[in-house]
């Protein structure tokens, strides 16, 4: 069935992108890392990978943009197998919090008082400060060496203009981590963890990227394509649930009913997003609604899920 | 496969079940409503019941119980079934809120002052104002006549003293729906409403009812032991997405990545779980763990999850 | 100086008055109330008592309106001498919020559960509750004598229709009550104690009442018209200090910078004011700012305030 | 009478302070500033002086502290007289806020994001970054000189232990700090604004010193002693005010209520109060109440003030 579907895609995807096109008026840019501010609103891409080694793709699904929140399934993912669920899960939740993703509301009212959970910035910040590393330049390149598995991509990299504007202008990050570091969750001096932190940020991915650390995701931490283990199957499925559960932000309820599959966005447009056994997924479109996720991106994928059956509930 | 793990199940599950019932010491019987106060808090009991017909119960299993928040997926769904997806959500959002049940926060800071999801109290209150009906009579004639068919119980009934006692000591539910009719959420009369709601609340059921009413969830709508359609697809879809990113109460996001399958607690202890395709269950176990869900009925499913890797992730 | 005063105040009042209620096009009249929506918005008026019966009036100072909050204050002062400090306190905070009048953010995150303080709204509930008397027709009966002596107007009276408007549509202040019903802050029944507190709200009053009652503040609760007394210095006090801390919504601060002396104001636009040893005064201007205040009447005592060097500060 | 109450005091107030100082262990000496932990649990003292140099002491009068909190009163002055009223309440708002000192939640739940008051951390924050002068080191000189002038005490200096103390465990600041930032409303650098903040708190006093600051206040900004102006009266004005709304922090309310002066605490044990036109008084007792105020110190300034009728209510 799913080779059926790979071929009803192949014809169809480029005319759906250019429906869900037509919803980029409706978001708007990111504008508060300045770098980010610079992406075409009409930008609409995506790009499909099956174990086969089967691909597909439409739209704009070349263009390079920034992981942004993408990165922290990934370094959660990192941290869980540097320090195993007990260690990690000590410092970091596991609840959805219905507020921004940026909130600090939770941390001063809720004891403990430490991330709900690892996919707000406040969780991600803290998942950071605990991939292992002698450095946080160490902590950085071990990072980046594992996205480049994932991706099966040796030439992934920072975007080193995205990454300064973050410092620059991160001071609300600054502040979540100074409040975590009051709090005791973070050890490590807050500067050195924000460096990690905007850097796995600033990794550089195209949808085809996505698409395939989506595939290894998709085959329970195996790389179909190689059949090499790269994630132990537990630390693949925590990493799923928060997808499900808090992975498009505080839309992530809404999304789970209309699309109903794992997925993670990030502000520069870029959507992550699996069929588990079948596909990985990469979309991007910089156009992002009230909540952040790319708004013509979140419809393509409702589309493609309504179609093909592949909501998990 | 299914065949095997029932047949395990039925040798093991007794001795898990008491294995369990020592976490019972670790919580507490709700108080807040007189008659639930009264339960036994070494209680536990579980049923299981599959397609065909089979079925396996262990420990305290044939103890009677109210539904309370286990019977909001079902007025949720009665709800969308009387009045479309549209309707229901233009009055109750879909995303999970990080916050107490019974928090009026969000209602006060989240615009447009509509409940959050319609598992925490004041979706449900919401979601008790939309049963269609020309009375609150009418409405909770109709929803236990639902619940019956589920069930295949035409014996279900509402426990009126817990009824009662909920109407006395509801002033929390009654200050949400107040404040509800402030927003413009609601439309009837407070009172009317309540008697709707807290009726719902009260209806009393056993482990076995709750398998059966889960297992037509497991079968998407269709009552796999006659066949007969009960709830179109897409509805229970709704349903069991919302069970599993808010239907543990603050603890959903823990019990999605430690358990993964669709459930819903209540106060009174009970557990409705279900695993997609295979079983319906029912657990009740009486003594709550600090996020309101039943201590050893959790341990319990986890158990369960972990053994026959349940989760959908 | 107060001779000096007076004379230059009856010259001058008028003009500044018509200086000020070019400021009522900033506002608009409170319409969450049907019946104080139909207020005319450029109303103006104001009245200004000193000891020797002397008394100065300029603009719209004979239209009735309702006191709303400003009865507040002396329903606070009739239940403390009905049970003393230790008793009211013991059930109403003495804080300023920083929060709207009617939130209930704080009576769900604070403890021990108590209004803030008891000039919002949850905080003249339950004081109302307080007030001596055997039933609520009782008490309400005890309020308007007490304010009719106050006032020194035996003709004072309930607006029933401005009563009614509220009863019907007070159902965030029906919210606030039944939270502090769960919370055990208020014993008599809900409905009972909202009929209370909505009839003191609805007394009928005119600048120059307003103006009378105020004069008692300011003489520390002898009437100096006949030097009766008429309330215990000590609650005088009490109340003044609130008026300073909590008087004005939340502009209560900047008042007490910009005017800096004790008033309360409603949403009917009426303001009663005082300068200590020297006068009462009455103000009203339907047309609220942003905070719920009289835009054009806090503008006039502001300028009268710093004529005259009113501030206690 | 004035005279007569000096007498008073001089023959009473030892007993008094000796009553109050029993209530030392109901409190606990402040522990989040390593340094300040090292202050005696029992230590009470304080220092009243009048317009004609009197001057009565009493207990540990003689032990030095920091100023703490108490210094935001003066550099809030000294911002006023750098810009001007306008200037400084564009960046930080007049309104008590029902918070702890230090919480973040208005800044993000409230528009425009400004600091509610200038005596709360995030307020006095703000201020010092508007403190004139061409570095932080400029900036902190001016501060010191006009403190020395205010205290007639041109030994008056930093205890750079806690000064280094507050620098280094003072991440909750640096979050708020970065907060304010991202708001736009700290311009210069985030280290640079908290070294003048942490230095300015760091001014060690001793009673004497803090009743010779606090008589200025009482003298609308004239030292009595030589008949210098140093504040103008309006800032005074303004200064006195937010003590009396905001200076004792969230216990400020009912500091009005039991004390009615206008009084500023420090979590060193230190309050500065004054009697408008009489006395300036400074207390020194590092035993605190839950919130934040020295419990000792509070203790004898309500028996001072009920004995002598101080309050301005």
């Amino acid at each position: 069935m799913s080779i059926e579907h790979m071929e009803q895609m192949e014809t169809l995807l480029p005319e759906w992108l250019e429906t869900s096109r037509l919803r980029t008026g409706q978001g708007e840019v990111a504008s508060y890392i300045p770098e980010l501010a610079k992406a075409a609103r009409d930008t609409l891409g995506v790009f499909v990978a099956d174990s086969q080694g089967k691909t597909i793709a439409a739209g704009d699904y070349g263009i390079p943009f920034t992981m942004q929140s993408i990165s922290k399934v990934f370094t959660l993912i990192l941290a869980l197998m540097d320090h195993g669920e007990e260690a990690v899960f000590y410092n970091v939740g596991k609840e959805p919090t219905g507020d921004d993703f940026n909130s600090m509301i939770k941390l001063e009212l809720v004891e403990p008082g430490i991330p709900f959970n690892p996919l707000i910035n406040a969780g991600a910040i803290t998942v950071s400060s605990l991939i292992a590393g002698d450095s946080p330049e160490d902590k950085s390149q071990r990072i980046l060496q594992f996205f480049r598995k994932l991706a099966g991509n040796d030439g992934l990299d920072y975007n080193m203009d995205v990454y300064h504007s973050e410092l620059e202008t991160g001071d609300l990050n600054r502040s979540l981590a100074y409040f975590l570091k009051q709090n005791g969750v973070l050890k490590d001096p807050v500067e050195d963890v924000l460096s990690v932190y905007f850097k796995h940020c600033s990794i550089e991915v195209n949808c085809a990227d996505l698409s395939r650390m989506a595939l290894v995701l998709a085959f329970d931490g195996v790389d179909p394509c190689n059949g090499e283990k790269l994630i132990p199957r537990r630390y693949v499925q925590i990493a799923k649930t928060f997808m499900v559960t808090c992975g498009m932000y505080n839309a992530s309820g809404e999304f789970a009913i209309d699309v109903g599959i794992p997925a993670k966005s990030g502000v520069s447009g870029g959507i992550l997003a699996l069929v588990p056994g079948q596909y990985g997924i990469g979309v991007v479109g910089p156009s992002l609604n009230s909540k952040g996720n790319s708004t013509a991106g979140v419809h393509l994928l409702e589309r493609l899920s309504k179609e093909f059956s592949w909501s998990l509930f």
